[in-house]
């Protein structure tokens, strides 16, 4: 395949998505395969390159948004694609560390229509490997012994430590009754917004861009990464399982304090009021939302789709859209790689896995 | 107090521990401070700068010889202790990340005398302040912005990477009926050399030190490092609980495959040959030792002794700290800074605790 990506409409988005995950998969499947048995094994399973029982399969790798960013990042600061590939396998290796970590501590049992890593091979793989993978990250950009390597690595561990910040928030809103929409913005920035952002510059940083282009870079992917939870937010509770690969109602069965909840729940009105008096019950009685039938699930969805709160967040998810694509203003940027940025924001609103 | 260390013997030794805590405290503390709720209180409770309540105590944070070391490296290099302190918070930062996850892995109820992070503020906390620990670690070195740090943090990094191939090892090891002298001094040389290679280097290295002399003080530390572990499986096994803060037999109690282990199974023999059957009886039987009484421990003791595994694992020690002396040869280091280098790896052979 070629690198270069002409068009920039639904196509052009699969063939961006492909070229990164093209590029970039031979590089993290090197990286990985560094490590010592048996996490090596574990982390294959994880990334979907084997089943549980070690065969080798061709399995659901995830979207590859971060490496598409990556590397049309790199040619943001006009330098090859190929330039942003150990800032894609960095950051697909940091989110990777924490989606081991993050299904562990909140007790997920499934991911891309598979048993997590805890489940198959138990807690202190999912933990040991989940750091392995963050260690190769630093390893992979540093190795390259550049300067510009030194700066992506500060940015990719500003980052990193943003998305620990808000896995601690998301937790501790699970023990809280209530959760403010603005808390709950902050708590997506951090999960979400910070990697998202990291990706969007980390190939202009190893292109050699300066602060100003990183960062207005960087601005993109903080509101592309909160448009991107939004619509995750929705999907969480609206999706079809056959594409997400969760479960129905799933952050409802977490009690996810979710944008569609806590929007829902700040918007007053008598929709609004059930579902707290609901959502209090909840919390009170301690008991596991797990023994609810699906209708359960269903009159909560449906009070808080009545209350605003599906509606909101779906605004929601286009406004930050735009606050992404407005962020590509600051900075002097190849027409046709604009053109791709935005294409890719425009699909991440729109997709439904 | 001054930052210059005169003498080097017992009393020079705890001089060279208490500068480098000191130096390294506030700056390590200030780090933790920038965690967000509950992270920074959690690691504060680790630390042992306050109780399970929250309340300040003046506990044990442990012997400090990392720190030590890191500022003695910088001195090595010809540059100010001070220099150092950057690298001795980021080595206690991935220290203590690992302590806090393999506790969680290992099920260790105790350290230092307390409860252990998980048993108190729950596993979800213990990996997530682990890793936030890891993440400042890279923080605290990159963000000084110098080619020395990025050299740095390359360097603890690839140690980094050899702890958790260590702890990987030692975790395998625990179902597995034999493992060879080799194999243990392998995984020892990854779990404990390695970051104390890099604690014995990393002053250097952010004080400009070449790659010759960054190599040799690294290869200092690894063998200290072995030497250093040796100790701690005799003390695991023959230690004072009231010194160590762990419990008797605390290494038989988790069926650690540790150096005396070890040795005294390839060492042949009859207490050799009955120690086999003995540990090969309870692999079969999958049982808990927990409900063991202090007698069946006392008798595999014994047992390890007899075949030799005790006196092997203190040659062993003593060996290692030859090696780590006679690694200074190969540099050039100012004669006061080498006689502290020996004297603190006479200490590391010596101690109870």
């Amino acid at each position: 395949m070629t690198s270069a990506i002409p068009a920039c409409d639904t196509e052009g988005v699969h063939a961006l998505l492909e070229r990164g995950r093209a590029l970039a998969t031979p590089v993290l499947r090197a990286a990985v395969g560094r490590l010592a048995a048996p996490m090596d094994t574990t982390a294959a399973y994880h990334f979907g390159w084997i089943d549980a029982e070690g065969r080798p399969t061709d399995g659901d790798s995830g979207k590859a948004v971060r490496p598409a960013l990556a590397l049309l990042s790199a040619e943001a600061a006009g330098a090859a694609p190929q330039t942003g590939v150990p800032g894609a396998v960095a950051v697909e290796l940091v989110h990777n560390f924490s989606l081991l970590h993050d299904d562990l501590m909140d007790g997920d049992e499934q991911r891309r229509h598979r048993d997590t890593v805890w489940k198959v091979h138990g807690p202190a793989q999912a933990i040991l490997v989940g750091d392995a993978l963050f260690a190769l990250a630093n390893e992979v950009l540093l190795e390259l012994g550049s300067a510009e390597a030194a700066r992506a690595t500060r940015r990719l561990t500003t980052a990193t430590r943003k998305l620990i910040d808000g896995q601690a928030q998301d937790i501790s809103f699970e023990h809280r009754e209530r959760v403010t929409v603005e808390e709950c913005l902050e708590m997506e920035g951090n999960k979400t917004g910070a990697l998202l952002a990291c990706a969007s510059s980390i190939g202009a940083v190893l292109g050699g861009a300066d602060d100003r282009t990183a960062d207005a870079l960087e601005n993109y992917g903080y509101h592309l990464g909160l448009a991107f939870q939004a619509v995750d937010d929705l999907l969480g509770i609206w999706g079809d399982p056959e594409a997400t690969g969760k479960q129905t109602w799933s952050d409802l069965r977490q009690r996810k304090k979710s944008l569609p909840v806590v929007a829902a729940l700040a918007a007053g009105g008598p929709a609004s009021e059930r579902l707290a008096r609901i959502l209090a019950a909840d919390a009170k009685s301690e008991s596991e939302t797990a023994g609810f039938d699906e209708e359960e699930f269903a009159t909560r969805a449906a009070l808080i789709e009545e209350a605003g709160g599906r509606e909101w967040t779906s605004q929601e998810a286009r406004r930050q859209h735009t606050t992404a694509i407005e962020a590509l203003d600051r900075v002097d940027i190849p027409p046709a790689v604009r053109a791709q940025l935005t294409a890719l924001a425009d699909f991440v609103v729109v997709r439904k896995r």
